[in-house]
């Protein structure tokens, strides 16, 4: 099999953990495999060496960031190169110029475009272990580019995908995905098996373990991937294509996201064009703005309501009475602070009714008001009050039946 | 004109000391040139970064070891990219494979073949000043190389060489080159102008702010060096052709080189092929010889002398005892340690006769004993006693009047 391993920083954080990365590596290839393995930078490297830029520059350039950050995973590969051939292995580093994985000329944030696999398939005809640097690219002009934070992820699905890769196995410090955060959910069970949409949906349980862009990638191209422990040998959980049997399970976790806010503009107008207003200032400052809710008008006026983070709520305020004042005097613009958003996602929901029906029931039994609805093809979430989102964590958790093992 | 800086490690050794390059790059460029400059690693940095990849293998790859020990020059650039940007000024990084600086495959000690000046002219041509990376280069597969230690210097004067630049500037923490350590010699003089030639004999003098090969470069091309501090605006020392005036001169300098030992083999036979017999066995262990005498031969018998760091005497005798007992055994193989070579330097001397007399004559006058003698066209060296060497150097100072200011 070809396999694509993917090592985040705290895996390769010291020399010991390195080494051990390396034996995995070389067990995966003494097993008849051919390996290439993707790294991160060392755990706290990429933010000292940010700190140092900002040091230099209150808003640095871009580009010149990407000189700099990209030196984190070079400075691994290097190593772990070393680390394989202390082993008695045979192993190459290459860089994101070398390999080469072209991006756009977003630096900062940059996009794959194409992965050129000459070099790593001709180092495993040397019967190699590739050692790839994740988070970097070289845009079309030769200038370094990296893909944001846990670029590495997608760097791995990019390279599995490109390789025609049997599976990109991603190691990290947990076990897999689970069906809620075992720390509020005791009884939350491993998923062996998830598609490539809940795990989109899973968003705020799998962003711990699998960046979003990666898993979006691997749905495109069709990489199996496998997230599981660097700790130990267990099977983890594979995000996978869809299959027959995951509808037969109606929901597949329950999440939970904290440290939202909200705010309702009261009573304005619903003439068109009126939401473009009062969000373009919004974005323009980077705010993102996560549900938005318009109640049906009534006599030509309207209330909006939408959640953004709790940080950015004051900024918003601002904003808003600077540029929407005319639509939405201040003194209509409420907003509320300590929320949570849960919610339940499973790809069974499209063939199962009444699953809303039962989540507002299991909150209702429980006492929780709900303050914001908003669904998906494949999700339903509730925006609460942030003291009782544990409680409604739970409840939901057994409601649906996910501590029991999944067929 | 076209000026090429370079700055060394303490140059770059803090946020603070790289805004100081900042500022003084962008004033060269507001005097109306055109500014290329060439970085090293932040102090401390190159030996983080091998410390790091031997604590993962005691006998690093050396391919692996450039990709980790580069990335030191990689940060710099970026770092100082951003600091001229953030004075307001209009900066570009280029690595070694950006510029490109082609090297031959000599991994930890490569040697410059070519410098592509197209990127670097094409930024020019923006107004902007381009910060390149130092120390490394890239071979023709596309693999990251390093120059070996000191290796900036030779990447500034090899860019400068190929930019036909009008000058290539070293700063570094001292004003320039001595006619001899200050430290010792309380009347040296900096010597406002040198010929490559001189400045290749005053290695040991030159090599804290200037390394050889780099020298050897701007002989090569003809490029004018220009040594001075990066704590003033002083002129310091130039590197450049030799010319009628500098003939005038009779010795340029005085140097000295302690924790030498001297080895004799007494009465060796005289048959062919014995020096190769000697000296392959050190030559394997890589151990540096340095001075050769051997004694005009008598009825087929002779004495072999030659020096060598202290520190290798014994791994030197051992060896010589090992595969040398049949030519000189043990008993007769003479060592001596704590010498030092004293040397006067100049391209006077070609001209002027009795220089190696009224360097004797010097010597005698304090009763030092020479042990060896060796000279070239523009220098003498006499191995002494090391107790006496600052005496002989301060006595070769004042005797050739080094501390007046030359014309």
């Amino acid at each position: 099999m070809l396999i694509v391993q993917k090592f985040g920083g705290t895996s390769v954080g010291s020399a010991e953990r390195i080494k051990a990365v390396a034996r995995r590596c070389l067990a995966t290839q003494r097993q008849g495999h051919r390996v290439a393995v993707i790294v991160s930078a060392m755990s706290g490297e990429t933010n000292r060496l940010l700190a140092l830029a900002r040091e230099i520059s209150p808003e640095p350039n871009e580009r010149e960031l990407d000189v700099i950050a990209s030196t984190g995973e070079q400075v691994t590969v290097g190593l772990l190169a070393l680390a394989i051939q202390a082993e008695g292995g045979n192993a190459i580093s290459l860089l994101g110029h070398q390999v080469r994985i072209l991006t756009d000329s977003a630096f900062a944030r940059a996009r794959i475009r194409e992965v050129d696999v000459h070099a790593i398939t001709d180092a495993f005809a040397q019967d190699r272990i590739v050692v790839i640097a994740g988070f970097q690219g070289v845009n079309k002009g030769g200038n370094i580019t990296t893909l944001g934070r846990g670029g590495s992820d997608t760097s791995a699905v990019a390279v599995a995908a490109a390789l025609k890769a049997d599976v990109c196995e991603i190691y990290t410090d947990v076990d897999g995905v689970y069906t809620a955060d075992p720390n509020v959910v005791p009884s939350a069970r491993k998923i062996a098996r998830i598609s490539y949409e809940e795990m989109l949906e899973l968003a705020s349980l799998g962003a711990k373990v699998l960046q979003i862009r990666s898993v979006e990638f691997g749905m495109k191209y069709g990489v199996p991937i496998h997230v599981r422990s660097s700790f130990n040998d267990n099977e983890g959980t594979w995000v996978v294509p869809e299959d027959k049997a995951m509808e037969s399970v109606v929901v597949s976790g329950v999440t939970e996201t904290r440290a939202e806010a909200k705010i309702t503009m009261v009573g304005i107008s619903d003439a068109a064009g009126i939401q473009a207003r009062v969000f373009r200032p919004l974005a323009e400052a980077g705010i993102v703005v996560d549900v938005i809710v318009q109640a049906s008008s009534s006599e030509g006026h309207t209330d909006l309501t939408f959640t953004l983070p709790k940080g950015d709520l004051k900024r918003a305020r601002d904003l808003l009475a600077k540029h929407c004042g005319d639509i939405c005097p201040a003194d209509r613009i409420r907003s509320e602070e300590n929320l949570s958003k849960v919610s339940v996602v499973g790809v069974g929901m499209r063939s199962h009714a009444g699953v809303a029906l039962k989540m507002f029931e299991i909150l209702a039994r429980e006492n929780i008001r709900i303050q914001l609805i908003s669904t998906s093809e494949i999700k339903i979430s509730c925006v609460i009050d942030t003291k009782y989102s544990e409680l409604a964590v739970r409840a939901l958790h057994d409601g649906f039946e996910l501590g029991t093992v999944r067929a």
